[in-house]
């Protein structure tokens, strides 16, 4: 039995080593190092759990499905990499290293490049469903230097969980960017964000089913935050209480980044005078960018 | 520095055990266990490389659009775990011990179930275009007990290099089935199969591009034998002499599929009587059967 083991594993890293040797001509150094690594763990995975091959036919066929049912609207690689935390883990990876920076955390699907500017303090919700919600603060360096003219592009989740493109009538709303103010100052009015699903009708919500894990996401307000000289800050504000805080779907919380709302009477006068029966709420939170470093 | 670093290291070591963590309650054991390892050598991939923000929407780009350019005739996925060892990699894991046994290969895209049957020391050219192979040799087990009746499945590229699935008229040629005789013998009519490369004007043509690797297979003939109480064998024989033996783009040479073909005169009798203006060849190659392991 050991001399049929040993000629198993023989086998096995012969083709390891005969694999890893076809990427040594590749003339890109970075390209050659990521074929080199990539090749050793997926094969080191597969050895490990002593892949079978109808484990390997039940992996192509998810791989296929996945290919299937994306789309402009849909990316369920995406999906797939944000559940198995890749995402969060690359973001991890390229944080930059100044402490006091606020935390970046996943870009997500639904970020749309052509959502209008508003006025500082003026409404991002634009129509969208839900309480309203007024956020504002300061947006600086990490050293405590104001960011006059930064771009805030905001984006988010009505209050019944859908954004404005997962509807099919063609709406924009929950979305728009401004720019900070003379002191780095911002503020804007939207909506209180709820929980919601990613999309789990793919494979990937066959994947979370099976795995015995949630589709959902806590609540959260998603900031793309730019300015000359410092790095591009991709993040979300979440809120506290969210009973899906320990169970993100996408490991995308991070402490730091979850906020209290406070809440307003219907009778209290809003920042921009306008009124709400249902009452508002309130987020102070400031956007620390860290400085460009080149990457 | 140094504390920068271990800052770094601690938030991607959080979001790898958040991630494992998140598997633990899945029904299924071996679904966890293959989950956990996934997320392990993944997350340890991503950390090695140091995997940059766009490196990552590369690779979703590339997953993207081998799905896209999946369908019923393509196969990119097979493709790409082919050019990565996986293919190859699990077959050694799960090749049966029972030293003897005829080794195993890579089944590859192009088996068709609906194959017709031919009689012992029938034609499974067919007439795709090649110069006649007479192929013979005797099914058995490694304890030198002939096999009578093993279904005996062969395809095979024609001389230009395509399946005839490739053609787009429909055609069925270069494939069929034969059943062994009553001392194990077997015996088919074909024609030397030619070098050919896997389709490569898609994601993985690129990758082997960017890689300089080609995208070649040496010439070789298809197997799957089937007999009850034995291990269904999936494997090549290839052609000695062939230029890419050693440089097969899916790794699926083993030297012991390699058989020497013989060639022989025009005027030569055939073993079917039939004649060949372009003379003809023969091969002999024993298919030797692993006991059924249950698995
Ligand atoms: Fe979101
Ligand atoms: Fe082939």
């Amino acid at each position: 039995m050991s001399i049929d083991r040993t000629l198993t594993t023989d086998r096995e890293e012969a083709v390891t080593e005969e694999v890893l040797a076809s990427f040594d001509a590749t003339p890109d150094p970075r390209l050659r190092e990521i074929m080199h690594s990539l090749v050793e763990h997926l094969h080191a995975f597969a050895r490990d759990v002593r892949l079978s091959e109808r484990e390997w036919e039940v992996a192509i066929g998810f791989l296929t499905r996945a290919g299937h049912i994306t789309d402009q609207r849909r990316q369920e690689f995406i999906l797939l990499s944000d559940v198995l935390g890749l995402s969060m883990l690359t973001i991890a990876i390229n944080e930059p290293r100044e402490p006091g920076a606020t935390e970046s955390t996943v870009f997500g699907p639904f970020f749309v490049d052509t959502a209008p500017e508003v006025p500082l303090g003026g409404d991002i919700a634009r129509g969208a469903a839900g309480i309203p919600c007024y956020v504002s603060g300061q947006v600086r360096s990490v050293t405590g230097v104001p960011i006059e003219g930064a771009r805030i592009e905001v984006w988010e989740a009505d209050e019944d969980g859908f954004y404005d493109v997962q509807y099919p009538d063609g709406r924009s709303a929950g979305r728009g960017w401004l720019r900070s103010g003379h002191d780095g100052e911002y503020r804007f009015r939207s909506i209180l964000p709820a929980p919601y699903p990613i999309p789990h009708d793919g494979p990937v919500g066959d994947l979370l089913a099976a795995t015995a894990r949630g589709p959902m996401r806590p609540a959260h307000l998603h900031f793309m935050v730019t300015a000359p000289g410092y790095r591009t800050l991709i993040t979300h504000i979440f809120v506290a209480g969210d009973p899906y805080l320990d169970s993100d779907a996408v490991f995308g919380v991070k402490q730091n980044l979850v906020v209290d709302v406070v809440s307003h009477d219907a009778v209290d006068p809003t920042p921009d005078g306008t009124r709400s029966e249902r009452g508002w709420t309130s987020i102070d939170f400031d956007l620390v960018l860290a400085a460009h470093d080149g990457s």
